[in-house]
């Protein structure tokens, strides 16, 4: 069986005729993220997150998320990551990943965004959200001098639909992919959700040690929103291209944090949001 | 100042080309949903969700959001919504909606969907996701007789563009809209946020007490997937088109539960994926 995607039968209608066929759809299903970790007085188990994924990479996707989210600083932080509970994939226990911490590594859930989010007062905004992100202690991309030529993301459209396996079959699947300045995508995932897709990325660098990011572009298929801007700040990325429309939000992030912002790019043009001195024509 | 969308100062890319230039973008702000009620022994208040959207119909939005987890069971339910604290919009005071329940209206948040999820052992997958509306009480669709014509659903694309204002100008935002069987647009909403975009599309039919949809379709400028199947489900459309893909376990979802579900919608074709007997050729 495939993990991705899966074959169904459905009706078609076309010119007005509805007959049978058949079609592949991307697969969903949830993943719930545990975390093993010490409080400082004792041992505890915690639910961090339900998100729902297309199966496969979810080590990765756990990774990803955990140091998105600032729970993890690096991959030596977690002393094992396996899926919780026996191996039977009927029962669903493949959708359950636990993500075990060395002894010693503080996890201060508060600190997470949502969390910060909650207490604060009558006065959530995008300053507040920006905010959240110093109290994490996120440094600025400012001095990281990796440059891009602007026939190198041009080209990366194509490149990034040919290697789309499985939006191939379905059309159902959001894709993020890390390239080097020479145009080449060194890591590419797929899934339903855009986030996770991001999240599998960034986690397949950590766990190949080749975090803070400073020397790749991220390259995503869809829009560019606050939280996927997070994620690439995050990770040490000088540059996040997105092939759809970016938010107001992720414009005033890349801005207060240097990073350089492409959107709508395309075969032969593209728009840049914040940090064009990367760019080169 | 206009609430969706904003106008900035870009670089723009062309031919290898760099020139200054000026562009529109969807604005992107959080919205904290808090909850006042009584918790059978005392009143409190409670923060329910932190949800990146685009401002604009913010009480629709939160309604819509409580009425798909079933934390409303109609607009009765609320005694009063506004905006939390001073209205200051430079200190992001528009962003936290406080929804009022009346007294002895019952809210038990571990039947939200996620805290179930959290209190299921080791065994998260797609069964359970669809068991978990089970425990929510959703009853199916099978009855409702509804029928849409082939060349109805295949006339809404071109539709739905033409009434995306904020699309138009900054091409960043998701859309639903609620149509009737003869094909006429009710209510359309746009938004950075798919789920926002629907969740403010029900919220409003809530608020005019046109809920459950049974006479109705709900259109998705977007994918399926199954949190927008549910929202359906629980609002009571019987037909969700979308115009891209579905997932495999929206596809799941409205089998399991009677609903129509057409994906790839275009102005000449589309594919049923489940429920084919709504629709006449």
């Amino acid at each position: 069986m495939s993990h991705d995607s899966q074959e169904i039968q459905i009706s078609r209608c076309s010119a007005g005729v509805i007959s049978a066929a058949s079609d592949s759809v991307a697969v969903e299903e949830p993943l719930e993220i545990r975390l093993d970790y010490d409080d400082g007085a004792a041992r505890r188990s915690q639910s961090i997150s339900i998100t729902m994924r297309t199966p496969g990479d979810d080590f990765a996707l756990a990774l990803g998320f955990l140091y998105g989210e600032s729970i993890l600083q690096g991959r030596d932080d977690v002393a094992e990551i396996d899926y919780c509970g026996q191996a039977n994939e009927a029962a669903g226990s493949r959708n359950v990943v636990r993500v075990e911490l060395k002894p010693g590594i503080a996890v201060d859930l508060d600190r997470l965004q949502r969390h910060f989010y909650t207490s604060s007062s009558c006065g959530v905004c995008g300053k507040a959200s920006l905010e959240a992100l110093q109290v994490l202690g996120q440094q600025p991309l400012t001095n990281v001098t990796t440059t891009f030529a602007a026939d190198v993301l041009t080209r990366l459209p194509q490149l990034l639909r040919e290697q789309q396996q499985v939006f191939g079959a379905t059309g159902g699947l959001h894709a993020a992919a890390c390239f080097t300045p020479a145009g080449d995508i060194v890591s590419i995932r797929e899934d339903v959700g855009r986030h996770n897709a991001v999240d599998k990325v960034i986690g397949q660098l950590l766990d190949q040690g080749t975090l803070p990011a400073h020397g790749y572009g991220l390259l995503v298929s869809g829009r560019a929103s606050f939280e996927l801007m997070q994620k690439a700040l995050v990770a040490g990325f000088p540059l996040l291209a997105a092939i759809g429309a970016p938010s107001s939000l992720a414009v005033e992030l890349a801005s207060a944090y240097g990073l350089t912002l492409v959107g709508f790019l395309k075969a032969e043009k593209f728009n840049i949001y914040a940090g064009a001195h990367r760019i080169s024509a």
